[in-house]
């Protein structure tokens, strides 16, 4: 199974690609999608089709992307809805199912506690996908969601393992919404 | 000149075709795309995939939307910021520009005031537009906004236009964040 994991935002959205093989996790690339100062639909369009680039070069086969319903401020909840809305689309029209994690759920399959700082998931996410260098922060984040998907579908080896169906039951009740 | 105005809303999206001809504003088309009881993924692209069939019949030269930063619940502002982006995915996918008005600016463009409710600001419609029967309240809504964009830009004859610049100024302000 290939997984695309996705770290949506308006300025930065991190993505990357794991894939796993037997008991193994391995990562096949990753990136940061950056839209620059341009105008809101203009900056939507390029995580549109930099999203639909990487899934025609990548051929994920599920995408997992990061849910945020507990934002504080919903000016900010807005602004990332955008993101994750073009994402959406671009993972839609390549007919590619989207399920949801929540960032304590993330972090907590990955770094073992749902309140683990960034520098701690990223260690974890080098750990679990033997990296020896990580990528940036939006793209690494990316790669922990692509993780805590395949933790909770694909069993792998790693001894982080999430509570056996916790992280696709929740992804199908958001997927219900 | 040519607007499409956009009610944006993942169950409902409102949709409305005005062109302004001399002094004059012509409704030509709306409609309400629904999208029923599907997961987020595939509700947002029936947005993208359906503004972008209306786009490529109707051939507006310019879309306007409804701008809700002032939401009260980060849950309901991030469902809506969704459709938004898939919206803006859409129209930017068609090269269009969008601008984008608070809904006290249309409440005030249509119907002389920031506080009016739905039907009152349904009436103006018929009236600015000169129809008899109006469709239903999203369309209703997105042929309000595609109104304001023409009042501030193509000033036409109605007694509702709002303050000179007044529309246009805030929908680049907003562009620009």
């Amino acid at each position: 199974m290939r997984v695309l994991g996705i770290d949506p935002g308006t300025q930065r959205t991190g993505w990357g690609i794991v894939e796993t093989r037997r008991r193994r996790l391995v990562p096949l690339a990753s990136g940061v999608i950056r839209t620059g100062k341009r105008p809101l639909p203009a900056r939507l369009k390029i995580i549109h089709d930099s999203l639909t680039e990487v899934i025609r070069e990548w051929a994920p086969g599920v995408v997992a992307i990061e849910d945020i319903f507990m934002a504080k401020h919903a000016n900010a909840a807005m602004k990332l809805g955008h993101a994750r809305g073009a994402a959406m689309v671009a993972a839609a029209n390549c007919e590619l199912d989207v399920h949801e994690y929540p960032p304590a759920l993330v972090k907590r399959t990955v770094a073992g506690k749902g309140g683990a700082d960034k520098t701690q998931v990223a260690k974890m996410v080098a750990v679990v996908l033997g990296l020896k260098e990580l990528p940036g922060l939006d793209a690494t984040d990316a790669l922990a969601i692509a993780i805590t998907h395949c933790q909770g579908i694909g069993r792998p080896a790693s001894g982080t393992r999430p509570k056996p169906g916790a992280a696709t039951t929740r992804a199908r009740k958001k997927r219900a919404l």
